[in-house]
């Protein structure tokens, strides 16, 4: 497979309440990022709509899609063909009558659909309500071999939990990107703003070091209100850092638009090489991984 | 158990080549702790000699020595009744004739000894050749209960293993010691010094955050010429760092004395329960974390 160095680009843009501007807007930076060399592009989580999780909201069910054939679906798979790019898309998934995923789609660079991610840890906190609109995934942790080097997709509220990153890792991919949709409630982040996207970011640089491993984090931007009268603000700071957790490029709430970076799977094999952690897991003492802690304190 | 907050200290040093006077200086740097208020102290990693690994020398097993009943565990103990002051030792164990072990042991602050903890990963890396003097750990990951509170230990190369903090801070502990002996070939500090502190420590920060548990990381420092004309220049860096991966205490590769932090069992607690990853583990898909990976590109 692919091996040779490749550029990836992540996108962070700000939502309309039209899931059509979005998709628009989405579509010109997407050109952006082929103008500026991208060969895999990502998206943030759920780009075509404003985060309708703020609420549970049983209209919203209207907002998701058919994978494949819907329509946000079809526009970004002509898209990648028609750019020669890779594009990870995070999509509103109707999988059926009255069962919803939270998922993203893998566009090689010839438009074909190379699978999809169904986001396996679901998150459920104020104006954070995804338990209600999605059933956790069932597609496991995956890679994906794009035209142009293999790659892990992971999703948002996964970022928490190192197994994930972990379990990606180990299949091989350079670069594991992580479609967002985090932001503020208006209220805290006088307070806790900072400390918020510091420990977003941290925990996912402490990822890239775990597994020698590229990270590529795509946030939204920009307040969103609730017809409920409540808002959140997303906090941007998507970044991309290398094996060493150190920032490639690293943006604040307000830029709006394509971070890059080449990666060159030869060089993750090296450090792989040299930070040997694979060699050395202890996977005859993991067992209780696999299970929920019990009342010790 | 205990669950008021309690103060740690962990302590930064350099050794000389004579284990006398690594055992004193310990002492002294324990002392100066417990005038600092410190309740819970660790030390570095094999603190009583120079970091032996960094040749494969038959003769440095003689610097092994039992658990219980050797003379630094003796020491050790005596100090932590003396003290009132619970303290993490790490020594070289000789368990039996050909096996050996790197272990820290818990004295509780009355000199109870709480068990121990043998490094389960072990590295193997040039000048860091441990895998020649320590067979890995058979106990697993634990926790302590201590008179002051609940604690976890790891030790050193364990640091870069996301599995060994998650299984450690199930078992609910406020915070993790990490005694270290980590240090830069001296032809490579220029080059790639920082880089690997700053990987060291962000690697731990990211655990600091997954598991909501503050982290504790006493490294040592200083040259340390070894016989076959070689050397290493151990970084110090040791930092105490909080729930959210913010650094408390951060010092550099040239302060020798006491880090100290407070510790609320119950702050950490409400941590968890506003980020709540331990309830949204897939427990149903973490099963390839007891398997090695299989080549895939």
């Amino acid at each position: 497979m692919a091996n040779a160095p490749f550029t990836i680009g992540i996108i962070q843009m700000s939502m309309q309440a039209a899931p059509e501007a979005n998709v628009k807007r989405a579509e010109e930076l997407l050109r952006e990022a082929k103008a500026k060399g991208v060969q895999v592009a990502c998206l943030p989580e759920l780009f075509a709509s404003y985060y309708f999780c703020q609420s549970e909201n049983h209209d919203y069910f209207n907002l998701a899609e058919a994978i494949p054939n819907g329509p946000t679906y079809l526009k970004m798979q002509a898209l990648a063909k028609e750019l020669g790019m890779v594009i990870v898309a995070s999509l509103f998934e109707r999988r059926t009558a009255g069962m919803y995923h939270n998922t993203a789609v893998v566009f090689d660079a010839d438009g074909t659909d190379l699978g999809m991610y169904r986001k396996m840890h679901i998150p459920d906190d104020p104006r954070f309500y995804e338990k209600f609109y999605f059933t956790p995934g069932d597609l496991g942790f995956k890679n994906f071999d794009t035209k142009f080097g293999r790659i892990g997709v992971l999703i948002c509220w996964d970022q928490w939990f190192p197994e994930a990153a972990r379990l990606t890792a180990m299949q091989g991919a350079s670069v594991i990107f992580y479609p967002t949709a985090i932001g503020w409630h208006p209220a805290e982040k006088a307070e806790y703003g900072e400390e918020q996207w510091n420990k977003w970011q941290t925990v996912m640089r402490g990822h890239a070091v775990a597994n020698n491993i590229f990270i590529a984090a795509p946030n939204r931007i920009g307040l969103e209100p609730e017809t409920d009268g409540g808002a959140l603000e997303f906090f941007g700071h998507s970044f991309i850092c290398d094996t060493s957790g150190r920032y490639i490029e690293n943006v604040d709430e307000k830029f709006e638009g394509v971070l890059t970076a080449v990666i060159n799977p030869a060089k993750v094999e090296k450090q792989r090489q040299y930070w040997p952690y694979f060699r050395d897991r202890r996977i005859d003492a993991y067992g209780k991984l696999l299970q929920h802690p019990d009342a010790s304190n």
